[in-house]
């Protein structure tokens, strides 16, 4: 395995780990609701998300017990959302992280529960005692993740996809969905990577220049984590991608494939990585981590 | 109106006011989302926990803004519980607050969603900034209400109420379920109105008795609360209930009335209202509110 490899498996074993303390014991009534919450968040998943946590709070010096608990609030978020998103309501979709999805593996109220419950114990994760040391910051970093899951953030990115199914949507439009739907959240992972930093502790603490890099960062790898998304739907199979490749298209959801081409999709996905990654030159090797995790989210596979 | 009923209308109409501002407004983007949180949150509701977490706020010398900001994010909490609840796959109930269900009103995918950005709001609510002198004290209370709504208390009570119908429960198990169903969220509502006080305030303060008596009110008005919600699905008319009168005992649901018979639920109502107010009754004049509420809980009609 590379360096980075072995960095990306050691807190993905770590975050598993996390979340399975965090989640209550699936013996503890209501025994079916918490086996069906641990269902949904354990044994699957690459962490893109708490990998961003914890690559942005590396690069600030963010010590890893703290990363650790705001990148599982941020991966319970992540895990809520594709529970309801896959509910019959929604974009009714069976499979998830190659098995059943949370309403088909149980039903259809306990995961609405779930998803429920889940975005409660987010909340909980972030905002316990004990763990950080500036509370002001910690209350800045629930607001951040409240606000990029709400109305105006990952929900309301949700409410305008499905109200654009058979809509012609523009590139910009398009753009405009997916900065909530999921650049808000990813956003949210990586600044609140950074926000783990306290103030005297040893590392490279949170300027406002360093703040700026990486929030320019988490905003163009947000979207070209979208773009990349939309073209696996048609390139990969259903067995890599663990969920139903093909979705997007058969249900005449407009995607940044079939605006742009897959050609030009691809081109935006490599302006974006570039983008991304530019701010982050003047940081040299703190930055590094940030950098390899923008290569592996645009040349991911599944 | 008496004292009482002005102070109780005077709240009301505040919190109105906090929720509509904190609400996105209806013509923002996404608009038909923002329209049915809206909805879902303005123009009903009796407000008993934001009156509860003002009561509790006034006996511990805390000042109106800061209570605001917290009745806001539990009613936001109870809210989208409410929405959820009434969906298809939980309670399937056409009728809240005398008017449609938000998922009636609009659709199941909005309905899904606007609980799920109340959700999201509830929290942003209570961790905002420049509110509170006091960041540790505010974390507490993001942490407490999370755990009240969260699998071992709101949701997870909803969780063993869809698993209870038709089955046969003691008084024990009934209980055990509306304390997580009802009673927590209650309960929280209560004990962050006390916790809004600051050290250093003008005010009574929040000492350990002051919270533990706090604490005995709200566990027995939540449960008061539940008690007299079975007797009225069974006595009151639907048009005063502002939902489905009769749902429980139609949908086969044990409740206290199934398992104790009318007298005997209504004297544990009088019993529980005994048992809140008893340990108030050291703190003379401040408790006033909170025994006034604890009279209106368990004699009102709707």
């Amino acid at each position: 395995m590379t360096d980075f490899q072995n960095w990306m498996f050691s807190i993905q074993s770590r975050m598993e780990l996390v979340l399975d303390k965090l989640l209550p014991p699936a013996h503890i009534a209501p025994q079916r609701l918490h086996q069906a919450m641990r269902y949904a968040v354990l044994g699957g998943g690459k962490r893109v998300r708490a990998l961003l946590t914890h690559a942005a709070g590396e690069m600030c010096g963010a010590s890893p017990q703290k990363l650790e608990f705001a990148a599982a609030a941020v991966e319970l978020i992540h895990a809520y959302s594709l529970v309801h998103d896959d509910m019959p309501c929604m974009d009714d979709d069976d499979l998830r992280r190659g098995k059943p999805s949370c309403h088909k593996q149980y039903d259809d109220a306990t995961a609405l529960l779930v998803g429920d419950a889940l975005q409660s114990l987010a909340f909980q994760s972030l905002a316990q005692p004990d763990v950080y040391t500036n509370a002001a910051r910690q209350l800045e970093m629930v607001n951040l993740l409240a606000i990029a899951s709400g109305s105006r953030g990952m929900a309301g990115g949700q409410a305008i996809d499905l109200a654009s199914i058979g809509q012609n949507l523009n590139q910009a439009e398009l753009e405009y969905m997916h900065i909530q739907k999921t650049g808000a959240l990813i956003r949210a992972a990586t600044l609140i990577g950074a926000y783990c930093t306290d103030e005297g502790e040893v590392g490279a603490g949170l300027s406002i220049d360093r703040t700026q890099a990486i929030d320019r960062y988490a905003q163009c790898i947000g979207l070209a984590f979208q773009v990349v998304d939309d073209i696996l739907d048609i390139e990969a199979e259903t067995a890599t991608l663990g969920k139903t490749a093909g979705k997007d298209a058969q249900s005449n959801k407009p995607t940044y494939v079939t605006i742009l081409g897959l050609s030009r999709a691809k081109q935006l996905a490599v302006e974006l990585y570039e983008n991304a990654v530019e701010p982050l030159s003047a940081y040299s090797s703190e930055a590094t981590r940030l950098i390899q995790l923008a290569t592996f989210i645009t040349q991911r596979n599944f």
